[in-house]
């Protein structure tokens, strides 16, 4: 379940308002035991989760699966949903232990970059998730037909999907050369993530 | 808004259990004005979801974006966040056009293979969610750098992420060759989906 936390890209993160549930992206980060959360678009969330149970859920979509009547469509993936009671980073050298563990899940970039100021780390707002309670549920290969369907003439079996990654745009103030680990992505399966380990 | 819920795969549908929050992914498909939902997954979650309020948002990550400092990160995405109501689908014509939606949505193969007979429909627990209520965010281009990292010799820009379709696998008991529908994604990024147009 850790592998798939690891590679993914984006949680979809679910609280109760009082309007009923709201699931919203945010960027995450984990170590072997806590996921971290954030995300600017997600500020208003994270101020009502704090302490409040929430669900996150990673899914990493691998594949369209076709079977020869749509009752038996499905869709290959692997998928991890975490819940529990959110809370708050207030501690300041988690905040910057958990940037650093958001930043280089997606690509680890930490040591190109400018690190946070303490004011940074005033104005960023972080919450953890325990992974104590997580399951996963995965799906791989062809589809699955009726016994009634095994000879019936339509085609069947699946469309491998991968998230590949393009080639860098520079910001018109962006300083150097492109950093290696940045150029490395280019063609790269996102969720494959074997430039994590090089 | 209509056109991020048009390409997109999946949606994460969040619903209120007595456990708390609860969000997992789920196929659909739209018509100008109703969301359709289901999954084998979520049989349990569309059991509960009837005459319940729930949120099924959608995203698509386009693009990673980094700046000089981890506070400015970021993602490009298109995201869509539709709440409601959720109904049970009971009728049996909107059960079947629900299913043709949820499989064209993917790719137009509804023509190409056996539909649902009586008993198939009878078996399909298939959730209905009005549009009334959606909100999308969206975020293109590079990076927000902080005024004082103007002149920083940090990098910083952004990596396009696209969901590329690859090469069809054919089920053992697949019969006939491959849809020219299903040939046509071979290269193709399934969020941009001009094939759905062709």
């Amino acid at each position: 379940m850790l592998e798939i936390l690891r590679v993914g890209t984006v949680a979809h993160v679910g609280v109760v308002t009082d309007w009923g549930p709201l699931v919203l992206p945010m960027v995450y980060g984990i170590t072997d035991d806590t996921m971290y959360l954030h995300g600017a678009l997600a500020n208003s969330l994270l101020g009502a989760a704090a302490d409040m149970d929430i669900c996150a859920t990673v899914t990493i979509v691998d594949g369209l699966v076709f079977a020869k009547t749509p009752f038996n469509h499905s869709m290959n993936y692997r998928s991890v949903v975490v819940r529990g009671r959110a809370r708050l980073v207030t501690d300041k050298d988690e905040v910057l232990r958990s940037l650093q563990l958001m930043t280089d899940h997606v690509v680890p970039t930490w040591n190109v970059m400018r690190h946070p100021s303490p004011s940074d780390i005033r104005a960023t707002r972080v919450v953890a998730l325990s992974l104590d309670e997580m399951s996963a549920k995965v799906r791989t290969g062809g589809a699955v037909n009726d016994d009634e369907d095994e000879s019936a003439p339509y085609w069947s079996g699946y469309v491998p999907l991968t998230a590949r990654l393009g080639q860098p745009v520079s910001n018109d103030d962006a300083g150097d050369g492109i950093p290696t680990q940045v150029q490395n992505l280019v063609g790269q399966d996102i969720h494959a993530r074997s430039h994590l380990d090089g």
